[in-house]
């Protein structure tokens, strides 16, 4: 990257850096490249505000003037980054979406290890085990966002949460909510190692020796824990938890949606902690 | 439909049942045949106890053997439907999905006027503003059969409920929830009519002179509404409303996840009521 930044124009479809911002969709390139791909202006300014600003800036020809677009630029050249533009056509073909946002920018995938995480940052986290649905992953971080959760931490195999679909769900928390992975091996002693006043408390809900969810005796830095869209959590991981509770289940089914019992028990905990 | 009833083996890709399961997957023929299209051993079972048979069931050739499978042939061949058989890869050309579940039915579509639903029948309702994500619309009937509630009713132009991302988000509630289908200028008075123990609590959450919605004076029948994914509720409606709520919002987003608020929200007037 050299400065002063050209604004280059794209109007090919085979443009190496359209078939560069394509290939961030996949996981595989994302893992290559180390960055992903946001959309929308409201999203990308929500990133700036929270001190990522884009490598890259893609803008559709056909743009509103806007003064946050315009903030954008300033920040993207500024930070000596690339500034490009190209057709609506183009932009959708990008971010794969019908009604393509007028500006898509690239970011640098952050830190994701445990030890990036503060827990004394914050009395409530969430953690998700195996989640497999993008769209879930990312609702758990706009939820995390809005109980004012420390950040989301990722046990096994779970999406990335730098995929379109969990940038868009996360309605821009991917930038603020910090973000870990981590194998159940490697997040339980970290859990419990430190001082006791930064002793983790790990929850889930759970049908077994469960208590009922209100009124239970949350603590901070309380983790808010929940498995996987068809198996729910390993047993073992379950009994691991220093606290189990259940929610209330009137109908035929025995669980809700991942992302729907995060936050039902986020702000059990928030209302709780809070009170 | 004659009885006794054939199995049928089908094998190709252009047969004209695999053309006509395959366009249950677009609403424009779901509205044309009045049908709708259901997966998995589990959720077909949910039906069978809900009463909801399926007027044609579809098989892969190589599924193992399931007593819950033979109880579902068995009802399918004694109401007159029609059992048939094919390869995984039909199966999966119907369902759109890459591991389709091993057996799939093909539903009348149910009665979803506003006369149909009798809303002393539960303390709760659910109802969704120009709700266009199905998998949120299948989330909110999954989180209704957890809470208890009657059923869901949509007001303008929300997804389709019977689209096969929402059946499939619903976890088998499409089949045990309430649906009803209205315009706004029909639901207020139908919600507002009837004699005054059954006339109902209309909330929402918004940001517009609301209370706490922790302690909140719900009531029941409590009909709980959220908006348009982007937009929200309009202002008028949510002037309508006999309780306007808010939820705490720590972070920098102001909103969450429709069937995330609906969740949190249904979950406090659940414990309300029951308290």
């Amino acid at each position: 990257m050299t400065l002063p930044t050209a604004r280059r124009e794209i109007t090919g479809f085979s443009n190496p850096t359209v078939k560069f911002l394509k290939s961030l969709r996949d996981k595989k390139h994302r893992k290559r490249e180390g960055k992903f791909l946001a959309e929308g202006l409201r999203l990308l300014t929500d990133a700036l505000e929270s001190g990522r600003v884009p490598e890259m800036l893609v803008m559709a020809s056909t743009r509103d003037p806007h003064p946050l677009l315009g903030a954008l630029v300033s920040a993207v050249e500024h930070a000596g980054g690339e500034v490009v533009e190209t057709t609506p056509d183009i932009l959708s073909k990008i971010t794969g979406k019908d009604n393509p946002q007028a500006v898509a920018g690239v970011f640098a995938e952050f830190d994701t290890s445990l030890a990036a995480l503060d827990r004394t940052a914050a009395p409530i986290w969430l953690v998700a085990q195996a989640l497999r649905d993008p769209g879930n992953l990312g609702t758990m971080l706009r939820t995390g966002d809005a109980i004012g959760a420390g950040g989301l931490i990722l046990i096994d195999d779970c999406a990335d949460p730098f995929s379109v679909e969990a940038v868009r769900a996360s309605m821009g928390a991917v930038f603020t909510q910090g973000i870990a992975r981590a194998s159940w091996d490697e997040f339980l002693p970290w859990l419990r190692g430190g001082p006791d006043e930064e002793r983790g408390q790990l929850v889930a809900a759970s049908l077994r020796e469960a208590v009922p969810y209100r009124g239970a005796p949350y603590a901070a830095p309380c983790f808010v824990m929940v498995g996987n869209e068809s198996r729910g959590l390993p047993e073992n991981y379950e009994a691991a938890c220093d606290l189990r509770v259940t929610m209330p289940m009137k109908g035929r089914a025995d669980s809700l949606n991942a992302a729907v019992a995060a936050a039902v028990l986020g702000y059990e905990v928030l209302a709780s902690l809070d009170g």
